[in-house]
This record gives structure tokens, sequence and C-alpha cells, in this order.
């Protein structure tokens, strides 16, 4: 068997090596099948099967209620940027309150603002998107039929500890970051979505949980495969959903609830493997900087800084020789960034936590 | 190693069986990388040589010029049913001719007149979809900014022997369930699309090739996962697109060249296959026909009824137990249906050959 690092991407992301490996071991051929999952009819009764107990498992997990929907779709979430207001904003008259806490809300708000009204009820420009707001920073408009706001962004490790106040208005929230890594209210939400890379599955679907009364508003002069009514009434098969990824993502659910029965448990792995990054960093005197304000700080993406962008270097290169990979920041800002989702294992924290300790001893009188 | 069946499905269809092997015994760890490719950066230098790898396969196999992008998207060709009049018809006035030929391109033609003006230049209704009209039956109206087919109706089987005369207005066509089956003249389109779930891979990733000057025409105000141009200066980049469906697609036309070499070897193995099985219908006299007019038949799917429901059925149910697996036509017309893509192996189709001309001997005193 090939080798195995640690991989910190922030996605695509690590899965869980059970389901890799009942996937590897039944790629030829489904078990009573005698094809290849990439093979099978996206109406067989075999691939039925997937996709009902990819949705059960989402239902037992995040508690969601009957009179909310769950949608497997393509496109990831951007393009759940768009579709949310071709939906409930375009041609209404009807507004939307936007939080902006980085770059994922920012760009989500600009597509909104493209196809109707968008009032931005906060913006963490000024401390550079280190921190989500209080409530009482909250500026929502009233008549908003939601609140749109990104549960974690992913690249400067911002996420918020729970849902803002919002009097009522149900929140329309991108969770890709952290969907099912911890429990969540899906009452307070009207649409929840999440692409998988990160806690679900691989690239290529992305969950969207949606309450039903909003699919009556959709429009008629959508094209189909943009209406989210058209596409829950058919099931996700309105064409042929990605039968691969959604097989994935029953396999990585499936070792959810193996692993660890409910999501309060996984949230208090995902707390404690966090925990043992920063404070890890607190320990250091200073020379590791998180980029995140306490309390705003994610449990899945730690994004901070060394001293110097030589050191930063040298930290990347001297990881990667010890088998723990892709701790680059995104492009858009640097540094450095350790993302640790529901399948990063306590092993591989404890390495890095470990590296970054031992990193720190050697290199902190060599920086000013 | 587990049992393969024939699997004669629409699509998802069989793939080749190397390319699942290759996928197979690298999917814990790609060689080298220490990651499975669900877990590789869409950024990293893995899949930067995947994606371009595909790329530069399709564009030998296909001979695809330089001033057109291959982009690699999501949603399948339904998404693109909107894409397409989104991006180009809606709000310029422009108007486009469409040959409706069958279900995909009558859908198509629905979707595009929920965009802007559409003019039908043909419709196949009068003898139940079961031909391609002759050039001289066409009526594209002169000022049409393309002209739009789908290649091969996949329920019917109806497949265009060659490109329909337009008098140089450029071809938008729905090539899904045959597209690298045959060689293509693209610079006849403007557009070429196909899901990859016939001839190119599994589900969950949709080939668009576009000629570049379309991609100046695309409007600012849609969705950016919507604009094709924003997609093609992305190079499908845009957001993490379905890295394994990609892999796949590099796979399986890494196989095509080294099985076949180019597309005209490919197709005459396909028409071998196709004629292996016309043949021995027109040798049953007249206890199978054919959906498709002759001139129109498809090498891709061939849609063929029994005498009766009774005898489909007994057909149906007989074939699955020698391993002949999918063989019922679309649920929207009932009926046999083998589709017989690039992987389909030769052994494959004789068998079915084999068991119809079997089936005929056996029944054909059994039904008036």
């Amino acid at each position: 068997m090939t080798q195995r690092v640690y991989n910190f991407a922030p996605g695509p992301a690590v899965l869980p090596e059970p389901a890799l490996e009942e996937a590897q071991r039944n790629l030829m051929a489904l078990p009573g099948v005698g094809m290849s999952v990439l093979e099978i009819s996206h109406r067989s009764a075999a691939f039925s099967e997937i996709i009902q107990g990819a949705e059960r498992n989402l239902r037992t997990l995040l508690q969601i209620p009957e009179d909310y929907a769950v949608l497997f779709l393509q496109g990831g979430a951007k393009l759940q940027f768009g579709m949310v207001p071709m939906n409930f904003l375009r041609n209404t008259g009807a507004r939307a309150s936007y939080i902006v806490s980085g770059t994922w809300s920012k760009q989500a708000a600009a597509e909104a603002a493209g196809q109707g009204q968008v009032h931005v009820a906060w913006d963490g420009k000024a401390t550079n998107y280190d921190r989500v707001p209080a409530d009482d920073q909250l500026n929502i408009a009233p008549d908003s039929i939601y609140v749109y706001l990104c549960s974690n962004e992913t690249i400067a490790g911002v996420q918020f500890p729970r849902e803002p106040e919002t009097n009522g208005i149900p929140l329309v929230c991108d969770a890709s970051s952290e969907l099912l890594s911890r429990p969540v209210d899906i009452r307070r939400y009207g649409i929840l979505f999440a692409c998988a890379q990160k806690n679900l599955g691989p690239a290529g679907v992305t969950v969207v949980i949606i309450r039903k009364d909003f699919l009556d508003r959709c429009p008629n002069d959508l094209p189909m495969m943009l209406n989210y009514r058209q596409l829950a009434e058919h099931n996700s098969l309105l064409n042929t959903p990605p039968v691969f990824a959604v097989y994935m993502v029953k396999l990585v659910t499936d070792w959810v609830l193996r692993e660890f029965g409910d999501l309060q448990k996984l949230k208090e792995f995902n707390e404690k493997k966090a925990a043992l990054l920063y404070d890890a960093i607190a320990s250091c005197g200073g020379f590791y900087t998180v980029h995140a304000a306490p309390g705003s700080r994610s449990a899945m993406n730690i994004a901070f800084r060394l001293p110097n962008a030589e050191t930063e270097k040298k930290f990347l290169a001297e990881s990667r020789k010890v088998g723990l990979y892709n701790l680059e920041g995104h492009r858009s800002v640097g540094g450095c960034r350790a993302s640790i989702y529901n399948a990063m294992p306590w092993e591989g924290v404890v390495a890095l936590r470990d590296f970054m300790l031992q990193f720190y001893q050697a290199n902190r009188d060599q920086v000013g």
C-alpha cells in the first residue's frame, strides 16, 4: 500500500480511510450488482438505496425536520451564491441582508447584488475580517426575506460560535467548511448549503437543505436545473446526479455514524483537536499569530502567520518533509493554515502540534 | 474479483475496465502524491496534470482547433440547455433555430424558449421522432445566431449521420451520447457539449467545447458559474471542479488513445458493433422492429420493440439471467434498447446478438 501523508488542505480535503477503503474494494463492481458504482444507472435500485441512505444519514445526524428537503446538486457552493438570489430576489422587489465576514460571504453578496436588492448588515473589513459580528453590531433590514451568512470563513479561519440573532428572519447559510462538524439548529435556516469537499465527501456534489415553503416561491422563468422547486420535486433526479460523489457522501456519513454516533460527540472531538493547535500556538510567545480574534476562531481552519515570510517558507518546506502537507494559506492572503476537518485523525493533529513546537524551539532565536 | 455483467445502460454506462482498474489501484493514494485523487487540491500540481491531460487527450482525439476552449463543467447536459440561451439569447433580440428530433432537443428548445426567441427549424413529431431531417426539410431562420441539434437522441436511437447544412450558421450541439464515438468537424460548431456518462467517464462532469468568439458575447449580469466567459477565463477552475470525474475522463481518454489511436478507428469499431445487432434484427423476419428509420439509425443506442409487451418482458427477464443487463427502453417509451458505447466490448455485443437470435428461435411461434 502506498504511504499516505497527513493532508491539511482546506478542500478537497482528507477523507476517512474506511470510506476510501470501501470505495476501493467495490470500484470494479458493487457486491451483488456486477457493475462499478461509476457505471450504475441513477434510476437503479442500487443507486436509490445509496442516495436515500445518504439523505437518511444526513437527516439523522443533522436532525433535519420533515418540512425541509435535502438536495444533492452540482456546481459547488459558488453556484448557490447565484441560485439563491435568482430564485428569491430577482424581479421580486424583496431584499435580503448579508453579513460579510470574509471572502466567501463577500462574493456571495456581490453575486446576489447582481440579481436583486442586497442590504449589507455588517462588514468585517475594518478589522481585516478577523471576527464575526456581535448581535448588537448587526444592522439587519427588518423587511429582509433572509439573512445570509457564511458560518465558517475557510480562508481566514473565522467561524460563528452560534447563529446570529435575526428576530425570526430565516437564515441562508453557506456552511461549506463546517457542515457536519457540529450540531446545528436547522429550524433557524431557510436554506443551508455546503459543497461536499470538506466534511461530506469529494468535490462534485453540493448538499442543499431547504425549508419546503421556500420552494413555493421559486419563479417559473428559470432554467429547470436552477429552480429549487423542480429539483426538489424530482428528488435531485431531474437529470443524472453525480452518482459517485453521492455514493461517497453515503460512505462518509456511514463512517460518522459508526465512529461518533452523533454530532455532539464529533463537535467535542473537533474542538479538542483545534484546542491542541491553538494552545500550542499560545505557548510559543507570539512566534505564531492566529489571524482570527478570540471568540471567532474556527475549529476547522486555523489560519496563522509566522514572524516573517522567510520563516513561513521554511516552516512549509520542513513540515512537508515530515509528512505534513498543504499547510499553505490561501493564495489570496498567504501565511499558513491547518484545516482539520472531521476526517483529520487525532494523530495528524498531534503530529502537527509536535512539529510546530519543535520548529518554534529551533527557530525562535533566528527571527527578530 | 466480483463478477461483472454486460451493462447496456444508456448512461451512466459501462466504462473501460483498464480505466476502472487504474482508478481502483490508486484510490487510496496516487503514486508519489500520498493522497487519494478524491483528496487532492484542485490547485495542486497533481490535478493540473490530470485536467491538462484530459484536455490534451480530447484536443488530440477530436482535433479541436486552438480558437476553441474546452471546459469541464457541472450540472449535466440539462444545465447547458439553460446556459446556452441565458448567455446568447436572453435580452439580446437575437434568435436561434432548433431542430427537434427527439426528447432531448425538444426539452432544450423549451428551455431556450423560456429565455429568448426560438424558431423551430424542423420537428420530427409527424413520424414519432424516428428520423433526422434531410437538409431540404430544414427551415432555418436566416438570422439565427446558432442552429441547435442533438446529434444522437439517446431514447429513440436516432443519430445524424453528418452535420445538417446551415449556410455557415454555427451549430450548437448536444452530443452527450455520441461525443468521442466518431470524428467530428469541430469547425462547424459554435458550442459542442456532452455529459460524460456515456463515452467520456462517470456522471458528474460535462465537457463543453466552445468557439472563443462566443465567449465575448456572454453577458455580465449572469451569476459567474453560469457565464461561459468567466468559466473559460479560469480554465474551469472558477471554483473546485469535480476532480474525480475529470480524473476518470483522463483515464478513459488515455484508454481510447491507447486502444484505438484515433476516432476513425473507433468509429469503424462502433459501426461494426452496431451492424452486428441491426443485421441480427433484420434476419428475424420482423420479430424485432427498430424504432429509427434507415439512414437515421444510431450506432450508440439501438431502440427496438418485440411483438408485444409480454414478450418484451420475457426478453428482459431472460437476458438478465444470462448476464445482459439494462436492456429496458427509456421509461417514457418502453420497449427495449441496447446502448453500445465505446467501452462496450465486442464480446458483449456478440453475446447480445446470440441471445437475440436464440430468443427469436425459441419464441417466434408463440407470438401472433
